[in-house]
């Protein structure tokens, strides 16, 4: 099975049509990579690219993404609303699949030192590919100390795993990780009852002792009016979209609710669509080997 | 997205190894072709080779397997218990994604033509590739005349739809065709009433009323005794596996009796794994594009 790695970068410019579209061109040029999707947001002067491809090629993207914006976003003119360290802000790499997660945080571990080298950039390891508990989740690193306050951090709670301890005032600071991949994943109920909606989410979330890899709100919806369970699913190795529907659905029944629809945000892995196929169906045994388009993936 | 053709060809050689070894290779160094199974059976005298990949490489493979077959089977000599027309018996071509029927039809029509001219052999159209009404099902054009009867039939029943109306002793005759994809699934059941599995079959399959696409029969399993409603779906855009599924269950349940597992035969399409999981989380319009590893297929 081919191994594919998917990189969700994050960029400090979210204005200049012309830097946006270069980086978008750096990095499909590079064979055996799909640009999956871009978002970019003026008011946070921040994009979003999502690729994917072999490992190799991802890397090799993503030191495309990160030439162009360190060369075209110069730190000490930006000014938005979303937190942000440097000009490439956050690098995560992300497992689809024929690749395990060490592999991935092995890959964050040279991508990041081969940038922090190569630009002479300080870079963090975040997420499963810290280095040290505190720098487990992203905001520890980035939201108190943001780049105005990295010159002064450098030395004391911001010293870098990769790369030099000193301010690099135009480009800022890179943090880099791995993670598994992030299902955005909305379940619709039959009802206006918000507490309801509230009481499931809450219920079924790992921080209150629910689902592992969970998180979940209660949102009521307008036009027609009615309820919604939304969630992330962290890691659907741990809790697949089968079980989260189910536990939602269960709740709701016992509420006399019915579950009206399901809503994924975005694209995707094979393996979660398929474990919900396994589950729906009682299959033993059924992974993407068994389907065929699965075996002309190269 | 790329098209995606699979064809399931039989050969009336069951036995030497050393020919079925040689198609198999045939098949699997044309360029783009994955041979996806292989079964021989020695009784029978006949092998069944699966193999996908692009449309005109699924062409030259077919091609590939008719020349090593009509070189190397003698029909004179053929004995064996499954009906048969010739050394290469049928060749069935089925989209899987990307190409509609009436493409594959075409594909059906101008390999039979161009196999009919180059070795001189009568070639029938049958299923969605079928030219007359008479010759819809395989078995009416091959189970009452079989290749002993051939030369007799040519001239009457057996007209060819490609090819001369000449005897072609060592080859016979070949059946070319398209069709959907028959998928072969089966669901146990928790109880060793056989009774109700036959009742179930009956109820939804389509020669009795049922579901469209569908055959079904009730049968009894050993070790552990239980029931199995064992069916084909030979198109699940009529009927999808998750429709099976909720018919079967809800008739066990209006009888007491619990669902056990389903079970899958061989490989099939993606588009049929995820009507299932479209089905299981009501999701509107998801389907492979949704899918990452989708976007990797060339």
């Amino acid at each position: 099975m081919p191994a594919l790695v998917e990189c969700v970068p994050n960029i400090s410019e979210g204005r200049r049509a012309e830097v946006i579209s270069q980086v978008a061109a750096a990095i499909a040029a590079v064979p055996g990579v799909r640009l999956l999707d871009q978002t970019s947001d003026a008011d946070h002067h921040r994009s979003v690219f999502t690729f994917a491809g072999d490992p190799e090629a991802v890397v090799s993207a993503a030191h495309a993404l990160v030439d162009v914006s360190l060369r075209e976003i110069d730190m000490r003119a930006h000014k938005g609303e979303h937190p942000r360290l440097g000009a490439v802000d956050v690098v995560p790499f992300v497992p689809i699949s024929g690749i395990s997660m060490e592999e991935c945080v092995a890959l964050a571990h040279r991508f990041g030192r081969e940038v922090a080298q190569r630009h002479g950039v300080p870079v963090y390891f975040y997420a499963n590919a810290a280095l040290r508990p505190e720098r487990m989740k992203l905001g520890d690193i980035r939201n108190k100390v943001q780049y105005e306050g990295l010159a002064e951090a450098l030395a004391t709670t911001h010293v870098p795993d990769a790369g030099p301890a000193r301010f690099n005032e135009r480009a800022g600071a890179i943090v880099v990780g791995a993670r598994p991949f992030l299902i955005a994943f909305n379940i619709e109920l039959d009802t206006t009852d918000l507490a309801l909606a509230k009481r499931i989410a809450k219920e079924i979330r790992e921080s209150s002792g629910g689902l592992p890899a969970i998180q979940a709100l209660g949102f009521a919806l307008k036009g027609p009016p009615r309820v919604q369970v939304s969630m992330n699913v962290l890691d659907y190795n741990k809790t697949s979209l089968a079980t989260v529907w189910r536990e939602v659905e269960t709740r709701a029944a016992a509420a006399g609710v019915r579950v009206l629809r399901g809503e994924l945000i975005g694209l995707i892995p094979l393996g979660a669509a398929l474990q919900v196929t396994a589950s729906a169906l009682k299959l033993d045994g059924f992974d993407r080997a068994r389907v065929i388009e699965a075996r002309f993936l190269e």
